[in-house]
């Protein structure tokens, strides 16, 4: 059984601000999303969290490990740095969507994301500690990108594949399992989920495939953070590169990290 | 009739930098490539361009008005102050598909986005000049994101409503008109289009609305550069905010910025 | 009596680096040391650790209560994400200089600075535990600096004796006790000290009047990190600027931070 | 003769930021410095002009070539992406200092740097074009500061040494020439300069050694622009290291950048 802290974050009445008194420049707000998006990476990943970008004005972390005190303190520190605040909600929950639906109902009752009194709203639940395997990750990619897509056609037809697959799987694997599924960047998917067997990788594989025709393959990891997790399975990934396997868990080996 | 200037910024031979010697830490993977976007997104942005992430190891840049020297600049700059270099493609063309195509040509030609010896090619044509109205950018958004699903459920079913509206719309305007469209952040979608009229627009919102269930508005602008076209569809945006229209060509009233 | 364990953190093989195969810009020379400056700051001080820009190619932290694995952490995280990588040598001392001494010792120990072959050294000790009062951290300022200075003379001629003032002491400190003294922007100085009674910070601000005709005023704070011993100087000095006395030590007020 | 155009860059009302409403975390205030010094390098280096930390609250850069508007783009971006906002003074002479005074001047005249209601204040000529050979720049550093200093004493210490140097030159030269000189890192100062002949510099070492018995070595260029001056500076640096000279002016060999 997986255990899952969840963690949403969401710039305070971002919409609104980005307009006022005028809109702003496009490229400075592009500046500002994904530098705090860095800043909240490096704040989590030296805690062997995991935070996603998912849509910038509302970011998703994977934070088992992570405590209220830590969360505190990245808010503390984002307010004193970024002409945005941020608020944090937190809950816990086997399936990883019924952790963010808590995490992220505690800031809904505080009111809206578009409420200029709402603002560095800090609630949630953390995990006493942490317990090995609390997690599952899975780390798709598709076979031979560079060879089918980069290298061949342009840029913008090989990123319209890849957002198909990312579509149809996030979707199939949150209906199917309660997961959640984020684009990482090249053809990367990383997906947080309740404890599936194997099986259900290769449904999801074969689902992705017969709905968009792109070909995934899947490295699964267990741990006690989203980092060990995660970790395990790139390794089990890299094992299917190795192999010409779609599906793998991260086996016997130790963890070299 | 649009004159587009595009870029393609390829990270050289990411994938196996990623994995060697062994998988990196995907948080340090996150933070390397927001801000080298966010760095690029700063120098591009001052020269009136835009920079969109797209795939983070590949971004598509839309730089009318940026020369070849100021090319030569960025690429010298990233390779000084990160630990992997990029390859730059440029192109021009009446649509915007088809100067990525050429732009993206140019490296493709000189080898694979994975052979070790293939860094920083900088290769392109640019434009001598620039003229009023050769751009045409769309600003899209979903009406009422925060009070239909921002404060009503959770992010990552928002989330999947985004991605399926982007998803469709940014397959059918490439498609249909050869446009390339970007998801911004948020419930943000830019595209960079030829010349379209009003209905063309009109369409691809009934389309989206059609085929997912999303409802989009859009503000439509004209420029010399990325910034000038995509600041005028902001304020034809916030006509159809103010309005309730779905679709606005930014009119006669002039440009402030 | 005071444990101060301090950290030295050494660019590695960095000056050959910088005109390797010729100079490189010295804005993108400035842009590199100063964002790896602030993303030290960020890492250490959300673990209630300092680090000061020093020479920026060598760094000096102060870090009571970071343990061996997170400067592991660091320099990991660094070398994934900056063309440079970094040494750490870490010791523990009652003096600053001493606990510095030993720190860089165990850098020279392995090899020149400018030596291939020298890189991601980590080598250390580090406290077992932290004990309240380990750190005595005193917060200097110039007295009316803006009134004196910033708004009356040139902005060249006010860093003239800002430097002269920082120059004479932290030469005075270093000498008479062993402190460690860091320029940290505007009219700020913060001296890393060994348990120093009130009248030690009296003379030091009678010296530097009497050496180059600075006024300055301090605050002074105890803690179990730096930044417990920092913010309650800070709060001391803040006293200081409301009743217009020269040295102030943090006292019976609870920290409210 | 030279010409030299200033631009000072002051963070509005900054001092009262920093402790309202009470101080805010010391390794905060050092990220936001050092990254918007950071940005503001990027942004001008781009520009061929050099900006230097100084105080980090109050910034000089040397900005022959940068107009009007890239002054205010710079203003709105960094108004844009940091809670704090920039006044901009620029002005031009013969000498450095006195094209500082004049621009320090036009920023003073509009108010208190710490006066809540004197913002984004932009003042300033900038000059119309540049001539070949407008700017001097002296790349100071010291002789053999590795084998000296950094392998055999500890490095607060060696820093004790540069400091002294940096000091005494800094002064010297400022109140002999004119001349503005700022420590870049390491054991490096770089001098923006009125036209001197090279015994000007010959003297400015020897003094320095005679004051604190530290030995430089200096290399000399002329150029356009900041970076065309500083980078001919910077290859006459490497004329001394190589022929263990001290003092090179940059000669007839061709530029290669």
């Amino acid at each position: 059984m997986t255990t899952t802290q969840v963690t949403l974050i969401q710039i305070d009445n971002y919409g609104p601000w980005t307009v006022t008194p005028e809109p702003r420049r496009e490229m400075d707000l592009q500046t500002l999303q994904s530098r705090l998006f860095a800043d909240i990476a490096q704040f989590v990943g030296h805690r062997d969290a995991y935070v996603f970008f998912t849509r910038f004005d509302n970011m998703i972390a994977v934070t088992n490990g992570v405590d209220g005190a830590a969360h505190a303190a990245l808010q503390e520190s984002i307010g004193n740095r970024y002409p945005v605040s941020i608020s944090l909600g937190t809950a816990v929950a086997e399936r990883p969507v019924d952790a963010l639906e808590a995490a992220n109902g505690r800031l809904q009752f505080e009111g809206s994301a578009q409420d200029e009194g709402r603002t560095e709203v800090l609630a949630g639940e953390y995990l006493a500690e942490t317990t090995p395997g609390d997690l599952q990750i899975a780390h798709f990619d598709v076979v031979d990108t560079t060879g089918k897509y980069t290298d061949r056609i342009n840029e913008f037809d090989t990123f319209i594949n890849i957002e198909q697959a990312y579509a149809s799987l996030m979707r199939n694997l949150r209906e199917t399992h309660g997961a959640l599924s984020f684009f990482v960047g090249g053809d990367n998917i990383i997906s947080v989920c309740p404890d599936l067997p194997e099986r259900a990788f290769a449904d999801a594989v074969a689902h992705v495939e017969d709905d968009v025709d792109v070909e995934l393959q899947v490295g699964i990891g267990r741990g006690e953070s989203a980092h060990e997790a995660g970790f395990a399975a790139k390794h089990a990934l890299e094992d299917c590169r190795r192999d010409g396997t779609s599906v793998e868990l991260f086996g016997p080996r130790a963890v070299s990290d």
